[in-house]
């Protein structure tokens, strides 16, 4: 490869875009373009990162499906021994049959419908992450119609601003999610659900949190909690939001081990963590084509229905050509072909002089939220997902065909 | 039905609300929720007051497909004799297979693919709206392949600032739409393919146009810049962006009619109209259970994956019991399940405060830009679609199953 001491799996070698060892451009000319390209060393280097960081702690980590629920990169990441985070019946159904155990399965989310919980209680999954009293009330009817007992945590809101997009963040009192203080105390103090056993805190910062002090500030703030109230611990589920680099650096994830360990170790109770978009957010590139080059615009064959994230949070995604070029630069618009202004990739962004209409882009930082999100928008269809391992690639999903949505 | 005189076939009866002769809740009862709701009568009374209101310039209305793409609904609107409005292969494919006629079919955005093209030019399409130099020779080119002679309109940009939200502003000059005034004319005024009949302007200023005077600003813009460039016009297609209400009154579309009628009807050259949303937008609801109530949150069904709007643009949608209550109201936040801050339907709502968990609620205006733009985000299915016509309903969509998502 030439590059032997490369750190990520999309590299340039002599001016092509490789993902491991595949030259993607071969890949784009045989599956034709727009298409999500996953390295599986990428997927698999990031989660073993992950569970080094925090070993001192064993936690259980548990996926967070709602990035990305492809079934081939589930069944790659049950065999590194990951659980699941879901947050509907899709997704219970999808861990599932990924071969992901119940007892690894948590279950989160403010609107769990009652047979969205009633399945998950006959497939025994670990616990319920619960957002409120009406919630526990519903739980504790099924599992007595069920005659079984379920574990729940609270998920407490601890009403910390983590400084992220106002729209990921969610563990401000404001916010949708969680379970004030006080309500929270009379449920541990006072849990008057037979069927329900309460095991602990559930808490969900924000996405993309850069500062590993909120994590600590947000522990100390449950930790002490919990000693003035008395409130015997046995899981702490500490939830996602660790950081990945879309434009600017992030600290890197031995920098949240080495704030949160020290405070949770000495407790000895049950970790979880359910990171998503750290796990497969930079494991993915989203190929597309270059349709058309007019005044600045770089008109490409994917738009917001494929990639949301632009659009909807102003995310930002580094472009870059599959052919790299030394020459003069241009600083273009990169939009796709949805009739929306809104439906642009990039804004401003510096790219080679040399391309031309027919050249391929790649997207980057798409694993997370990208395909998960896509829709059929303007009648489109949704893309195929390519894995590539080493010297080899598979399609994992197929290219939708129009007969599947014009029916 | 009592209210003989209702002008809108979303009504209360009895405390009750009404999809023309059908009670909302029984449906929603039997088929379960969440679902999208249409009236026929609605769509079709939206469809011919636009007729009637441009009816002295005999336009050509082409349905513009991106809004909503039901089957059921494009071949009531085809009818009723529209035609469409179309910006992709798959929505060519609905139109056609709704019955649509090519002759009434014209095909726009900036991202026409060669085989969207090539399918297009061979099913006989009445025309292409272009939106640059290289989609023009690229047309051309396909055609000489095909041996066949294509209508093509220029789509300018009039530079006019419609004062909507910025992401469907789509008339100004910085907007990746259209084509500059000065190469326009090297179009008309040189046209050096071929194979490519140039028929006219096509314009589309933007969406939720409040003024007439942009409409009228525009045409006077382009007539006069014809003339002074002795272009000769056979076709003006003015697009779409005729408003209808969500939250605030907006101007009646007779209108629009006004501003724009005297400027066009003495020309006596083909106009065509690409109404979307004013067609279907009000002529649906989305129908929704409240899973949970807590701390000033409603806590519905449906979410962002459904409806994508109020996420996307802040855009307000009205949201009603379907049970109507005279009793003390609340102010709360109507929010989805999606795990994610973004994901509201209505901010700040007043509400019978005898609202119950189990409870349905009616997101208004959601016909258009609605279904179109769901996802199965979260793992969540798409939602049924059904119509009612009179006093019954039929199912137009299915609901999606686990096993069309889960493979």
């Amino acid at each position: 490869m030439g590059e032997k001491n490369r750190i990520e799996d999309f590299f340039y070698h002599r001016n092509n875009l490789y993902c491991e060892g595949v030259k993607v451009n071969e890949i784009a000319e045989k599956v034709g373009s727009p298409f999500y390209l996953y390295s599986k060393n990428s997927l698999c280097s990031q989660y073993q990162e992950f569970k080094n960081a925090f070993s001192p702690l064993s936690p259980l980590i548990c996926y967070s499906l709602k990035a990305n629920s492809n079934l081939s990169l589930l069944k790659i990441l049950k065999n590194l021994g990951a659980g699941a985070d879901i947050v509907s019946l899709g997704e219970l159904f999808l861990a599932l049959n990924a071969g992901i155990k119940p007892e690894k399965i948590v279950f989160a989310g403010v609107g769990k419908k009652e047979e969205e919980i009633k399945e998950a209680i006959r497939k025994n999954i670990y616990l319920f992450n619960v957002e409120s009293f009406s919630e526990l009330r519903l739980i504790n009817k099924i599992a007595a119609q069920l005659k079984k007992k379920v574990n729940c945590n609270v998920r407490v809101n601890p009403d910390i601003d983590p400084g992220t997009h106002r729209y990921v963040a969610t563990g401000k009192k404001e916010s949708k999610f969680g379970i004030a203080w006080d309500k929270a105390v009379r449920i541990f103090k006072n849990n008057s659900f037979p069927r329900i056993k309460i095991l602990g805190f559930h808490v969900h910062l924000g996405s993309q949190i850069l500062f590993p002090e909120v994590y600590e500030l947000a522990i100390k703030k449950l930790l002490n909690f919990a000693k003035k109230e008395k409130i015997k611990l046995t899981i702490f589920d500490l939830g996602g939001g660790f950081p990945i680099e879309y434009e600017k650096r992030v600290p890197p994830v031995k920098n949240f081990a080495k704030a949160i360990i020290p405070l949770l170790k000495k407790l000895k109770i049950k970790i979880i963590f359910e990171p998503g978009r750290y796990i497969v957010g930079n494991s993915s590139i989203l190929v597309t084509k270059i349709l058309y080059l007019k005044r600045g615009f770089v008109i490409v064959d994917t738009g917001l229905n494929d990639l949301l994230r632009p659009s909807l949070y102003g995310a930002y995604h580094r472009i870059v050509p599959l052919k790299k070029s030394l020459g003069k630069t241009f600083v273009g618009n990169v939009v796709g072909p949805i009739c929306e202004s809104g439906d642009f990739l990039g804004k401003k962004r510096r790219l080679p002089l040399s391309l031309k209409e027919g050249d391929f882009l790649a997207i980057k930082g798409s694993g997370a939220y990208g395909f998960s999100m896509s829709s059929n928008y303007n009648t489109r269809l949704k893309l195929p997902e390519i894995l590539v391992s080493k010297n080899r690639y598979k399609i994992i999903r197929k290219r939708e065909e129009y007969k599947d949505i014009v029916k």
